[in-house]
């Protein structure tokens, strides 16, 4: 098994400005090909320390990718603090800045600002990886022992662009061993990470054969198995059967494997049943709806709905009557009630799905603390309700919702 | 001014299995008490290799804060491992364990699990640091030579409950210098890093004695002025006079400072103008909608909107012509324009906001290509429709939508 260590560039990420989310693609990429990450690192735009730590990993792992600190701007310092660790100069590449000089021209239509042109210096020796998708060229390293170090912008398109494009073809043509990392998730939502370790620690028929992990999120339990450093076949028995196992065990709570997002599980059941849905939101705000619709395609099940924030909306555009919105508020089951079917009524959708509830931070009562939740599930005239008492913060209150909204429509199609 | 290392733990870190916001929450937090992250390292759940981190990190710097491994199962192994670095050995807090077996009985109505029993089990000689959002509690050790390592869990809630209860106080007291780091975001939107470096590098005046950033993400372009090693009065000094100048010379782009969410500066403009929001939502889905509702307080703005994704929905809930879908298709001028007027119309809104575009990754054509966004607000019957031509992936895409409408409406409420 390839080992690798990743060292993430930019003050950003060390004061918090940005959110790192290369390393988890990098990581999710690179396992895809057999290759683990030993170690993650992040310094910020200092050349010496750079330097420092990208010699360091070098060393333990003679393989190093970095991603940032490869734009056009001075606090983009990568190219000349590691072409130091290998003892190399820089020089101008004529060809990239030629390309980068067309590029704005048919781009932008004006030209190169003189900040980019920074971008075409290059390591003596180093190979450029091709960036079709920004300005900045990656940049493959190497020593003549065999030691690596490949350098990646750190915008993440950019990023993820020239992984998928260059250097992920040139990982595989460099890993020769037939030994593998493989894992599968297996994903859960409705049960808490300790009452999950319970039930399968409480599992009869010896040890499962494979290490397990578990992920808690908003979305819920992942519980992820992992198999290292045994040959592809048996890597790939060892997890079927322990995955088997634990779905015979928790399969209810399950509704999918790996990446799986309950909204496209959710809008597959509905696209095989040929049944379309519609979203009524108060606490959510639109929530639920851009959850459904991030899934590309699902055109063919989500015809809309209505984002019924204020009660008069829910009233003009839903059709929830005055009575019930005075008599038990906003939050409360006949209101959530007649929002999913108001959302059906309205589109003419064979689904009508509802949120209603207290996401905070005030607006709480005794009798209705913040994180209390209606939600309802309307299939073809047929609703349910159900109450959830949500913890977390706002944010995590309304993505709650969301997803165990869903669930309620996977739970009543599955039956 | 008073360096730390943080030390992110977990195999889900390393396998990308989550992206690690607790790492840049963690810096924002210390940059506000005037510490600096100097290095961060994430490793997995190895206790050798926890353990020569910890140590490596606590020889730098004398001060390293680590999270995740606190957990109730068996791959939670960061208090062992780190009371190795100290040579301490371990034992049962019975006075924890009698906390946790009632906070079991009363929140959940049941004995604890047999697998947080090991949540009290903590090194000699530590502190622990109180947890009130979760079960397992923080820990802090010392060396008698005034080194330490304070532990804070891994579930991001729990993680900043214990920082902001717990650790900040303490280390706010332990802190003694007057030097400090201090930092001004300037938040720009509408224009590119490039253009802005060229827009600032020929702006005259001398340096502006500050570090500055660039810091581009799908919100557009922060500028981050920092200013070091200097005391607290005259690095405000510094930086509002650096601030000053970057305004004047790109003051129409920038929308807020520092944490500014563009939704709540648009929220804000409104309340004082005493206007309502109603948005129409084709391409984003609800993604605007869910933008506005995130803020806390927008219900006095926020009426609702609605989710026309269906044509279907465009026509009956919002009023749009069936010519002018016919005529121009979903993504042109015409159908904008009257989503806008109808979400102002059906709501009784001040303010209509609509998108209508293709977001990808199919459904693009040579005349609409995907990214071919139309987006519109209409104040007060004033209707402005601009056309955008966005970058990116189906997500990004859809937020730099929600982000222009945001931008479009603001830049109404300035005149």
């Amino acid at each position: 098994m390839t080992q690798v260590e990743v060292v993430t560039i930019g003050d950003e990420l060390l004061l918090g400005f940005t959110v790192d989310t290369n390393a988890a693609h990098l990581a999710r990429a690179l396992a895809g090909i057999g290759m683990h990450i030993e170690r993650r690192t992040t310094v910020g735009d200092d050349p010496a320390e750079i330097e420092h730590v990208v010699r360091e990993a070098l060393e333990r792992s003679g393989a190093v990718i970095t991603t940032g600190g490869l734009g056009p701007t001075s606090d983009d310092l990568t190219r000349q603090s590691i072409a130091g660790v290998f003892g190399r100069g820089m020089h101008l590449d004529e060809a990239h800045l030629a390309w980068m000089e067309e590029r704005w021209r048919r781009r932008f239509d004006r030209p190169l600002p003189a900040a980019n042109r920074q971008q075409a210096m290059i390591p003596d020796g180093a190979e450029k990886l091709e960036n079709r998708h920004g300005s900045a060229p990656g940049i493959w390293l190497e020593d003549e022992r065999g030691r690596w170090v490949a350098m990646l912008p750190g915008v993440p398109r950019e990023m993820r662009g020239m992984l998928a494009d260059t250097l992920l073809p040139r990982l595989v043509q460099r890993t020769t061993a037939g030994i593998v990392v493989r894992s599968t998730t297996l994903r859960t939502t409705g049960i808490g990470e300790s009452a999950l370790a319970d039930q399968i620690d409480s599992m009869g028929g010896g040890p499962l054969g494979v290490s397990l992990a578990y992920l808690p999120s908003i979305a819920g339990v992942d519980l992820r198995l992992t198999v290292k450093d045994v040959p592809p076949a048996e890597a790939d028995a060892l997890l079927a059967r322990a995955a088997a196992r634990l779905r015979a065990r928790v399969g209810q709570a399950m509704y999918g494997e790996d990446d799986a997002d309950l909204a496209a599980v959710v809008l597959e059941a509905c696209r095989t049943r040929k049944l379309t849905i519609a979203v009524a939101e108060s606490c959510t705000g639109g929530l639920l709806g851009a959850r459904l619709t991030a899934i590309p395609g699902s055109s063919d099940v989500v015809l809309g709905g209505v984002i019924a924030y204020a009660n008069s909306v829910k009233r003009d555009l839903l059709g929830v009557r005055e009575e019930s919105l005075r008599e038990h508020g906003a939050v409360s089951e006949p209101v959530v009630r007649e929002m999913a079917a108001g959302a059906r009524r309205v589109t003419g959708a064979s689904v009508g799905l509802a949120i209603t509830g207290v996401a905070g931070p005030s607006g709480g009562t005794p009798d209705k603390p913040v994180g209390t939740v209606w939600i309802a599930a309307d299939v073809e005239g047929a609703v349910e309700a159900r109450l959830h008492k949500l913890w977390g913060d706002r944010d995590e209150i309304r993505q709650r919702a969301a997803q165990w909204t869903m669930e309620l429509l996977r739970q009543r199609l599955r039956a």
